[in-house]
Formats: C-alpha cells, structure tokens, sequence
C-alpha cells in the first residue's frame, strides 16, 4: 500500500505544499503567493498552469484549491495518509514534533505572541487541513524545537532575570528542521551515529542561522529570541550594538522604523544597496561595484567569527557543514569565510569547493585540513515528512 | 630636571587625578567623587584627610581643589611638565592621541552626540586644566583611538549604508589605552617587538570588552557604536536580540526604560539578582546560591564564544591576555572561560592559574596549550601619562 505524506508550510502570505511517498520520493509540489491579495496565485511545481483561486484567496481556501488540483491531476489520493505542518514557533512547550489535538492547537496559539507574525497563518494551515482531513493524523513540527536542548548559559541573555520569567526572553533558535537535517546527514556521509556526530551546522539561506551540535544536540545557535539576531542575512541586520535604539531615538527616529528597517532594509541588501542576492552580489563585485563586494565581506566576516564561537561549545568537530541557497551554491562565500579561519586549522580544496562537493560526497576540505568541511543540500519538508510518518504511525 | 605629568580622568561625577615622574613613577593619586551632589568627597590616596570642597563642587572646583591640595603636600611643583586627559569618544576624527588646541576642543565636542554622558564632562576637565595651567601642553588620548585601525568588514554593521553616512553608526571600540598596554606589555613579556605580536585581550572590569591585535594593531572588538555591546559585564547586557526592542515595546515597555534596564540593571547583576561584584557572585555560588553560578558561567560561556571569534581576525597567536579587575584576579573566571576552549587548543596550569601568574611572569598556560595564556595588570593612567609626555616634549 502506497503512503502519501503531506507537507503544509504556511508563510505570512504564502502556501507550499509537498507530497511524498513512504520511500522519501517527492510525488509532487506546489505553491500559492500573494495570498489575501488581489493578485494571489497559485500552481503546481512542473505544470504550467494556474490553479484558479478565488479572489483575495486566503490560505484556506489556498489549500483547498491546490488539494483539489493534485486529486484532479492524480497526484494525490483522497485524503493522505498523514500531514506534517512546519509550525515557527513552539516556545517552551514544544521539544519536538507532536500529533495534533486541540490541546496542541491552543498551545501553538499560547506560542504566538513569540512570533506574532508567523504562529497565526501557520494556525490557519492547520486549521484548514484538519477541516478537509478530518480522520487524517496531523503532526506539527517546530522551527525552534530542536533547539531546546541548549543549556541555559547558552540560552539565557545577560538581563534581569524578570525578562525571562515574566515575558519568556531567552534565545530559542529558529531553522531547527534543517539543522537538525544535517546533523543526520554528516553523520552519514561522515559513517558514524547521530549520537556520536558533533558539527557545527551553517544554515545560509535568506535567513541565516550557524548552530552548534554536540553528539547529536543542539547546544548553541545564532538566532535568539527572534530571527533576527546573529549573522547577516539578506535583508536582516543580524547583530547589533543593542545601544543603537537609543542612539536613533535621540536622532528622532521611532522604534518601529528603526525595527522595520533592520528587518526589510539591512543585511546584504542595506550595505549593497542593491540586492539580497548573493549571487548577484557576486557578479556586481566583479563589475567592480565596491558596496557588493564590502556586502559579501562582512557576511563572510561575521559567519567566520561565529564558526569560532560556535567551537567553545564543542569537545570534538566532525565537520563544518554549509546548507541553503548560499551555502550550497556559493564557492565564493565558503573560500572566503573559511579564509578567515586559518588559524582554527580549516583549509579548503579549491577543486572540490568550485564544485560545491558534488563530486567529492559533499567533502570540499583539502587534505591538510583539520577538519572535514561538508556541503549538504537542506530537506525541510522531507524532515517534516519523516517526522508527520513516524508520528502517524505511532498513532495507527 | 624632574617632570611631573598630571593625567586627569573625568566620570559623569567624578575626577581621577594621577601624577607621573619622567621614570615612570607615580607620586600621587586623588579621586573626587559624587560631583555636582551634595555629598560631594575628594580625598588624595594614602592621605585620611578629606580635601575640602565648596558644596555641591562640579569638575573644575574639584580639580581646583585637589591641585592645591597636591601642592600643599609638596606632591606637585606650581604646574605640571604636561598633562593628560582621558577623552572617551574621538569618533572618527582622532585617530591617535593629540595635543589640546582650540580646534581639538571643537572636534572633541563635535564627538558629543556619540558620548553624550561623557564626552562634556571630559571636556569640562579639559577646559578646567587649560585655565588653570595656561602654559602647559596638554594631551587628549581616547578610548576609540586605537581601534581606528579596524578595516571596514569590521567596523561596518550590516545596516543600511545612509545609517553609517548620516549618522555615524559603525563600530568605534572602546577601552583602547588598555588593550593598546597589554600588545605593549605581551610583546614586552613574549619578547617580540610589538610589531609583529598578534593576541588576543580581554579587559575584564566592570566594563568589559576584547580585542584582536595584529602585528600591533587593533583589528576586531567587542564594543561597537557604544560601550554597550558585546561581553556580558557588571550592569551592562553586551550583545542581545535586536528584535527584543519591538516584542518589549509590543509588551507596553519604553524604549528608554529598555535601554536603563539594559544598561544598568543587566548583566552579572540582572542575572544574579544580586551583584555585579565577581568576588562576592564567586562566594554566593559556593553558599549554593544558584543565580550567581548562572551570572558566572554566562559571563564565562560567552567570554569564550569571543575568544574563538577573534581567532578569525588573526593569522597567529602570540597569546591570550587577561586584565582588569576580574581579569587579574578572578582564577574561577579564566579556568572556566578556557574550559570551553580545549578544542582551540587552550589549556592553563591550575597552580599558575590560582595565583594570578605572579609566580610565573604572568603565564598560566599549561605545557600542552596551543597558545600561551596572560595575565597582566592594565594600567590606563600609565599609557595616558606616556602619550602626554611623548606629544609634549615634541611640543616644545
């Protein structure tokens, strides 16, 4: 018998669906944009038609339109076998994945005051799949979940210990899926157990994110409270000198401008002035374009000096392991960060990173390194897939 | 000939006076404290008698005062040879100390807006001395000088460029006399010119902040734009979410009682809930009071997340120094900061350790560390005391 998984990724504006068998193989995808919008869109990956929406189509009925066009397109049965729901933020509540009930539900909502932005439409997916499927098991998986196993001197801030209490300020990480992912991953390409596999874990998409994983566990990571803390990302600041509010505020400027503006307005983007694209980044440094060039630097910079950081909460490294559009892609970014890390003993070979590992097994580190080096495509959804399996089965 | 060289270090409401000889010698130190206040107090050290002052005394009648009060005593000759002045803030402008003119009074105070608190009061001493010794040259040196070496990957935020251009935002870095000693005082110890000494230095105090100095110059540090970012410090958060501004502000909070709490109510303190005093938190932890062990390992734990991501600013390590008062004297802090470090390679001797490295000429690694490990007294008033002396007699 034939299982089919279905993954629900719900963005503020956006809907992304995959399907995938019990072997892991991804039947099919889709995505849905500009949701609540006049223009809203949706299609199925490798079809080019529309699939028609209604007007100002919100994520229900999103997800209602692209269901039906698997079904029409064969694509999927009448309901699937289990849905796995990426869910941003679990607080303190969430360690790891979990079957869905309304006890869950009203917990994620507990959560959303930490991601005001994102818990609500992903309580919509949820919503919406449960109406549609309402004999199918439901599993949500949780951005921040792996990540509540670090230590509380990894995730406690330096402030009055009311923050914590009374308003819940702590780091909790984001990108747990994917690091967790690779975790999986090195230790496979690396021969060993999940158990015995310490990484350092460099998540480098629009949002970026470096974690710490020793023998297994998530013990630091870059993100914090929020998103928004940590490396440079493509239009995120990422750290800051926290006395820069007060600095803006005595030049008039208001808190929620200057939070917009480290938000939508930093990051690659800010100090280009151009793009937050790496790659395009790239080809404008080379046309000599000196703000893209600085942009690339300070990304580079500023992901080096956490791959230090992240080595205090290490005993042993298996390896440094890059992911997400940039870390997969760009030969670039990984030459000339790991430049900066002589003296930690990583060296690169010039070869296999031109060639992103691919004809290496993921390996770009020269022989001379002390360290392995892995590229590693990211799956989130298969994670979610694989998690909303297990789970499911359990609940059969 | 004996010079005398008055250095002057003015605080939001106090004055630090010192008195070198030309060997370096100091022959008298005064402190006034609670200026502007009813409670005034002056005192010189060694000496019980307070130094009378008129009631609610401001910078220059305590200057006034104590000057008399060190030629009373046979301390002072009617004027110095030179003097030196602590000036916080030299933004971009001064990249090394100067001699005082009206031009540099002027640019000092054009600094004003990135130290408000103390940039006036410095150069109320400034002013003070001037009018008192018209005849004697008189020297700026500042505490963002020295890390005016910083290339742009380092001293840019990833934040909108019209940030930097319009307002000044970047990286300055503070506490530059003292990291600026401890390159002078390692190459001394290490035997090595300056000039080619590459450490790392961590100033511990109840400010703290840390350093990567290449070849002699300063090219990363943990304080920014303020003296607010990076290690975790007496009162001071150090590096936190951006994001946490918005989600207080969403929680009803004032950025400006965000800011005081994060200045003044964080840290060793926030985190203890009881001291931002290191000695006292080291007895608290071993009567069993848990928060204070917590304020110690955080304090720790991202001390040496610094360390590593220094490390991406160097090509070599001659050594890691310690100084500041925790620095110089906390064995509990260094022990469990390079616990964290054993896979960068650092180790110390626990005996050289236990006693500050006095026994030892400040080494407290052990045989088998990577890199050696200092710990050496910084001495602020001294580098100050050398700057005016230097810049005076090309003066005449």
């Amino acid at each position: 018998m034939t299982q089919s998984i279905l993954v629900v990724n719900c963005g503020s504006s956006s809907l992304k669906l995959a399907l995938f068998d019990e072997n892991e193989n991804k039947l099919a995808s889709a995505i849905a944009e500009r949701l609540n919008g006049s223009d809203a869109f949706a299609r199925i990956d490798g079809d080019d038609r529309t699939v028609p929406l209604p007007r100002n189509a919100n994520h229900k009925q999103a997800l209602t339109a692209l269901v039906l066009a698997f079904r029409e397109r064969k694509l999927m049965p009448a309901a699937p076998t289990s849905v796995g729901h990426r869910v941003v933020h679990g607080g303190e509540t969430f360690r790891e994945a979990v079957l869905i009930n309304d006890d869950v539900v009203e917990a994620i909502n507990d959560c959303a005051g930490l991601a005001p932005l994102h818990n609500p439409v992903n309580l919509a997916g949820i919503e919406a799949t449960r109406e549609q499927f309402p004999e199918t098991p439901q599993v949500a998986v949780f951005d921040t979940a792996y990540h509540q196993t670090l230590a509380p001197h990894a995730y406690l801030y330096a402030l009055p210990e009311s923050f914590y209490r009374d308003w819940s300020v702590r780091r909790y990480g984001f990108h747990g899926t994917s690091h967790f992912f690779m975790a999986n991953e090195a230790a496979r390409l690396l021969d060993k157990t999940l158990a015995t596999t310490s990484i350092i874990s460099a998540h480098l998409g629009n949002g970026c994110s470096i974690t710490a994983i020793k023998d297994g566990f998530s013990v630091d990571t870059s993100m914090g409270l929020t998103p928004l803390e940590g490396l440079v990302m493509g239009t995120r600041c990422g750290d800051i000198d926290p006395g820069l509010f007060d600095y803006l505020s005595s030049r008039g400027m208001q808190l929620a401008d200057v939070h917009k503006e480290l938000n939508k307005n930093s990051g690659l983007l800010g100090i280009s002035g151009k793009t937050n694209d790496m790659r395009t980044l790239c080809e404008l440094a080379d046309q000599g374009h000196e703000p893209s060039a600085l942009a690339i630097d300070i990304f580079c910079f500023r992901l080096a000096k956490y791959v230090g950081a992240m080595m205090a909460s290490l005993d042993h490294l298996d390896a440094l392991v890059f992911t997400g559009g940039i870390g997969e892609n760009s030969s670039r970014v990984r030459q000339k960060t790991l430049g900066h890390l002589k003296l930690l003993g990583f060296e690169l070979d010039a070869d296999r990173n031109e060639h992103n590992g691919r004809q290496s097994g993921g390996r770009i580190e020269s022989a001379g390194s002390r360290f392995p080096v892995l590229v590693v495509p990211t799956n989130e959804e298969l994670v979610i897939a694989r998690e909303a399996s297990r789970l499911a089965a359990s609940f059969r």
